[in-house]
């Protein structure tokens, strides 16, 4: 198998990522905010919708580019390739888009499985305009270089993380013990919050219970921007990490961070 | 003293909110996301600056233009006036202001304290160039009219609160038991989360420490939409209020929220 790199330059794989991301963003926006005139409550076809027709569409466009890639995917599982495997989630942060909050984005992250590598990866925010690609050339926000930010200190770090609810009583107590020695933490967020982090707003994001389709593309859009993202014990994501995430700007604010976790 | 309707007509109170959202507006998103290539964290800043520089300004513009009228603000304290009070909260959402999040909005309502109505109020999200503006004859959603959702049974209602940071022990304890019974609940919002109820979004919002100047500009919000605002005791706001809010579509589930609170 070849390697992706000599089938195609890093502006073509980024110009396909792109088309990946207008596709996907078309759809959503489309059926975002779509069900307020009638009663939705029972009914959460808005966002079945979304999700399955942006998978599908992922799915028919890869599969005509690359066929011989494997594809992991939220809605409709696993098809099996060769080295390389696409993760998609057509719609991270399913609450957001559902009551009518722009804060959901679509996931999507090349890994190479011969190494374990992530080779490239993006965060797409249909609603906000926003769209972050990274690769170990660096990441992009807009279009323009993305940095993590200098802050060193845990005293001085802003910490984000979705919901208290997507922790273990024994993990939010972990989670709780860190983030009160942060300047401040602040809930709500999904992928967008280690977007944040790959443009210096934040400094740490800390989550549980992620799937590989949910946290490959924040690796190589985080990292690509100087952060570091980790399980908690340190070691590096792989798609069969245990969803337990840690996003640092910088090693420093890492090292301190899995001190008070593994306390 | 005169009636504020016998100045203006509604349209012209309407276009002067527009005027100071858009001058608030321009200044927040100056200063959003400035600080991102120097050392921020000791250093407020950003914050501090676009909240002092938007208040003021709306100050002058209010004075210049209704003399006799009382101001409230977060930042610069109290006017006193005559018959008619602005509440001003220049950037609710500090903390996301700070992190780069968009979701931080201004907040302007005039009341009358003769009989202690709300007669307008504004949430101007300027970073989504959404807004939300409420009187006795509706709420306009960036310039069309907003309504509430017809979600009426508590099991199916989508709840919003900031942050479990903001509750007392007891009060997470009550909020807890409610948001349990919801069809799910969601963090992280501040003034936005009023917004997306006005517009059927989502169903119930319910807070706590809140000041009057938060809360005011949601009253005519919420209910020129259809919705409903009280304290959790059921009594219609004042600016002396203890600061627990309840925002909800309709009666039905301000009964059945009331009920839970307060069991």
């Amino acid at each position: 198998m070849d390697d992706i790199q000599d089938r195609l330059s890093a502006s073509e794989l980024a110009s396909f990522f792109n088309e990946l991301a207008d596709v996907a963003g078309r759809i959503a926006v489309t059926h975002f905010r779509s069900s307020v005139d009638f009663e939705r409550k029972q009914d959460l076809t808005p966002v079945t919708i979304a999700d399955r027709a942006i998978e599908m569409e992922l799915r028919r466009l890869i599969g005509a580019r690359f066929p011989d890639h494997g594809i992991l995917g939220e809605e409709m599982g696993s098809t099996a390739g060769d080295r390389y495997t696409w993760y998609l989630d057509p719609i991270d942060g399913t609450k957001s888009f559902i009551s009518g909050m722009p804060l959901f984005g679509t996931l999507v992250a090349l890994a190479d499985e011969k190494d374990g590598s992530v080779a490239a990866g993006m965060i797409n925010m249909p609603a906000l305009a926003e769209r972050w690609y990274g690769t170990r050339q660096g990441t992009t926000f807009n279009g323009k270089q993305a940095k993590v930010s200098r802050t060193t200190r845990l005293e001085d770090a802003q910490i984000y993380t979705s919901s208290p609810d997507f922790f273990t009583p024994g993990d939010w107590a972990r989670y709780d013990a860190l983030s009160q020695k942060a300047m401040f933490r602040r809930f709500g967020g999904d992928c967008y919050q280690y977007g944040l982090l790959a443009s210096g707003h934040c400094d740490l994001v800390v989550e549980t219970s992620l799937k590989s389709f949910d946290f490959m593309a924040l690796i190589p859009v985080v990292e690509g921007a100087g952060g570091i993202v980790r399980d908690w014990q340190g070691q590096p994501l792989s798609p069969d990490s245990d969803g337990r995430v840690i996003a640092a700007a910088n090693d420093s604010l890492l090292e301190q961070a899995l001190a008070i976790l593994n306390q």
